[in-house]
């Protein structure tokens, strides 16, 4: 008997993460249209090619190689074990999503994650460079994990940019060290659409050596594109995305959605919409004298809260805690999406 | 500006495999249906624990623990880490997917292959008590990658088939020498349906300590549904498929998906008409003096080919070269899906 | 032509570690008494038996399971991969061997390395029950690495001691949160010998799931006796260590070092003398006005030099460069060894 | 009190191994003098360098990077990670040491070892190239690892020879592949010294990218020295070889023992008496009517004797189990070392 979806899922006002719904419709609508056709396995189809190319348009990056792969924390390991020699480490931020939340995926795979310290969960060439700086000149230094790469997000695990100023200059760091530079974008369509963000795909292209464009929290099934701007970066990624478990058989799944996220503008929008839903909030809040723990400019929201009010709050609307900040208040996370509605920001800001 | 399908990638008659189309339309719709619902990441919705209560009554196993994994390398290596120690390897078919095809992902994650012979693709009991008498008389033993799990496929890499009184008696080998087993069915659908069948899913969760039922090549767009049929086989498996980057985000959407195929018969009902167009392929291409290499049983076909006459059916059908077979024939595959229609069977059948 | 190593190897006044001479004239004397027998390969010999009863005894530990091992890395990389899940990370001070100096060994065998606060290189019993306590309360913690077990030294990298008391609440911190607990004895044998240590083997033995007795710094030409004292803590560990690299064919040339070093208290009588040197020359060190950064127990000594001075002495004797202190002063460690003789002491004392 | 190693060890004849024995008594003289010595650790003494050039100029290669390793298994699993791709794995004879007999060393630093069919123990070229092209022709090749080198013994397990002519045969097949070529010399003198090898050092360090010149098995306590002919083969390999484990803080301690076997010929020296005494002894087996597998070049025999005759035999005189004949009789094996004197031969003999 078919299930009754509805039924078993009972829908509630929701805020915690950008990952709760399914698809944009153009994408789903894409997926539909698509779904009976034939076509060869593994990436190798036209289709994905063909969202390829838009990338790479969007990109500025004519001959770029890119990969579809299922998930970030896979994108992740599979980068980096690419990107590394066995006796390589990554620097990232102390508390960057592969350094915390992704279960030791890139030591299962050999590395160590070199942390850094962090502001708003951002990174700095100073702190790069006084990290290998110091690595350098520590007698002991080939007893010690070599920082090989550098990790960062944009936007941050804090919803925070990096200006096109501050890549730059931690491209420059990255070159005076040796070291390759990766961005991790898993919400990436939401800071290209913040109004605060100066960084293009054009610009990432041209400071990284590797970086992914997230689908699975910016509007598709699931699926994150690798990008590597100068071909021959890594010789048979392929294979290596293949050996790591990363390797969709149906390929075209994630090339269908991406070509529909790169469709007239559709990856901006998406992040557009959800960007200006998390500034209506955050205005709201801040009118209804809510203490901000800073002003977001992307889709993440956090606030302080006291517990009364925060338990208070959670009768009505899910959202995440993250953070105790003092004895008896919290810092919560309220995060928008391409799904968020109008009707959704409005029944929040009543409920404040 | 929206992207016209099917003009970049004209379609052909094919049986090249079974993941070459999307998803079996109920499949779709269930996605389609829900794809605005907001809920929990990671599988822990009630959508997919929904798709769980359906897998362990059709498993008739109750407390079954199911995770939801995207692909079947990344299925296979994640299963085998799990379940193995590290001075174990795993015992397969020479021509194990495992074995040959999945680009070295068991012992990229540090485990040894052990081959054992096989017969159209089927090892046996007794040749998993020779390898493991052998490998206990050794002097040496303890300098030996030891033996602890068989891995099997259903049907195999030949479309051919355990019967349950073969499965039966691998278990009591496993038993005799302390190993677990694990059954992958990436086509299990194509089993399940084929009349010379005789190993239910029931008979499957009875007999092995994990298996997966294939979504990818049997109706979803993608996804493996890892069984577990006795609870606490291995604990923390969810962490377990974080550190492999096999955890989904939106969970939810390999659990709608296998919801799906689990409401009334669709799993099996998807194998059937492969399986029977199959068999009419089969019946003409010995009608008309075609030799197969055997009677295959489920979605797979294999034939052998003259050269000429191979080369000039590929201007009109796609299907697989498989093997050399002499100097001047080919054994090819052609494979049937849930996605292949009665038109297509006739169109290749008037091609023959 | 035999080689004259008196000239090509010119030898100076040196205090700049514990590994720089080869082994105690009694370990030398062992190994060319036995030098022409034969016996069986890879520690199944009856000397190697031998050297382990009388590490089992001086450890009160009838029941301990004993491996000989080449080196310290290769024994902390076996020994933590033998005790942890696939999951699990392994809990250090943050300055400890296996975090900073092994090169991400523990990393590359596919485990992370949580560091813990130290003072003066010593963990507590708090903050490894403030980090579980934390990580328990983490809603995401099946995204995160889980603690499986802690790691300590005695002595630490600062030559500081554990007392008993401090062990055993750690030992209680690790029995409430499920964690094996780890102690790398490089160089016991200088803590053992230290008038400020209460912390007997037997109570490693009795604290401890493994630990590992160090032969490399303490008189041995190489070698770490690994003990279990618990039987069955980790099967197959002989198979652990041949996969590992870390199974020496000719075993016994490490049980006969130990079980000379276990023959009438010559272990503990290393590092008496070793430390007794320690003492000498700090308590000059004091008396001529120089800073230690603080009193070592054992045979490590951190004094802080100004810049000039230190430059004068270097020319003089060796010694290591440890930490920049000021902008004009500096950390340096003198470490003493069984090898250090009464006429090196009135040397360094007479240099400074 | 001191151990009475005569009483606890009682000797009795033994062919076994090459690996029951301590060192050559030069090499113990070379321990001894030196043994109060200080010198660096990790081999950067001037001990160990003195050693290398030694060895490079045995090998005549005057830019050889070269590195003192514990043991066999140990250096195998480092340089083969060390000249592998991820995506790589090391074609190897079926029965080639890291095939079947290291536990699974290589497996667990993530690489399959792919087999080669072999004859006494020896690959060929040709199958080399065979299993190259067949994988390039494969449609699949890039779900299939790729073969990244090639790995022989030199003897191999049988104590047989590669002349000089195959070697450079196989050098050939691995230059149109692309692979690597790899020599493990566990028994190396044993080879040098065969009246029937024409491969000498200086043909190997001008053939292989990487090779080890046992010292374990050739007069050494312990000690493999791996030499990379053309320096720059692997970037920091000392780093590698620390994050494996195998990096010995008393490095010179290897390094002394490689200065003595490459003093005055000795290591050749060494191989040669072996080498003779199993002449003799094979003289002996075929004059008293024993049926050989076949003549051995080097230290290792094979023998069939009926399984009555064996168990008497194994009464008086210790040799090695290897491998079922017939029913009612089997392959043994017996080797002769540096270590095997004229009396011991004369002994056996009679024994026959």
């Amino acid at each position: 008997m078919k299930t009754d979806y509805k039924k078993i899922a009972p829908q509630k006002l929701t805020f915690c993460s950008d990952y709760m719904a399914g698809a944009h419709p153009k994408v789903m609508e894409a997926l539909n249209e698509t779904n009976l056709m034939n076509t060869a396995g593994y990436g190798t189809d036209p289709i994905s090619e063909h969202a390829r190319n838009r990338i790479r348009e969007a990109c500025k990056a004519p001959e770029a190689e890119i990969f579809f792969l299922a998930g970030g924390t896979q994108t992740n390991a599979t980068v980096i074990t690419a990107l590394l020699q066995p006796y390589q480490g990554v620097l990232s931020s102390a508390d960057g999503h592969i350094s915390v939340h992704e279960a030791g995926a890139v030591e299962h795979n050999g590395h160590k994650v070199l942390v850094l310290p962090f502001e708003e969960g951002k990174i700095s060439a100073g702190s790069i460079r006084r990290y290998c700086e110091h690595y350098r000149e520590d007698e002991s230094w080939d007893h010690i994990v070599m920082p090989g790469m550098v990790y960062v997000t944009h936007p941050t695990e804090y919803g925070t940019l990096y200006s096109r100023r501050e890549m730059e200059e931690i491209r420059k760091a990255c070159d005076e060290f040796g070291l390759k530079l990766y961005l991790d974008g898993a919400r990436l369509a939401y800071a290209l659409a913040s109004p605060q963000n100066d960084l293009t795909l054009a610009d990432i292209a041209r400071l990284c050596d590797a970086f992914y464009i997230g689908g699975t929290k910016c509007g598709a099934l699931f699926g994150e594109a690798v990008v590597f701007p100068k071909p021959g970066t890594v010789p048979h990624f392929f294979m290596i995305t293949k050996l790591m478990g990363a390797l969709l058989a149906k390929g075209r799944i994630a090339g269908i959605q991406f070509d529909a996220l790169f469709t007239d503008g559709l990856y901006e929008e998406i992040g557009r919409s959800a960007v200006e839903a998390a500034g209506q909030i955050q205005d709201a809040m801040e009118e209804k004298g809510y203490e901000l723990l800073f002003r977001s400019p992307t889709n993440q929201i956090f606030l302080i809260m006291d517990d009364d009010e925060m338990n208070d709050l959670l009768g009505k609307v899910d959202f995440e805690y993250w953070d105790k900040y003092t004895d008896d208040s919290t810092v919560v996370r309220f995060v928008t999406s391409w799904s968020t509605t109008e009707e959704d920001v409005e029944k929040l800001i009543s409920l404040l």
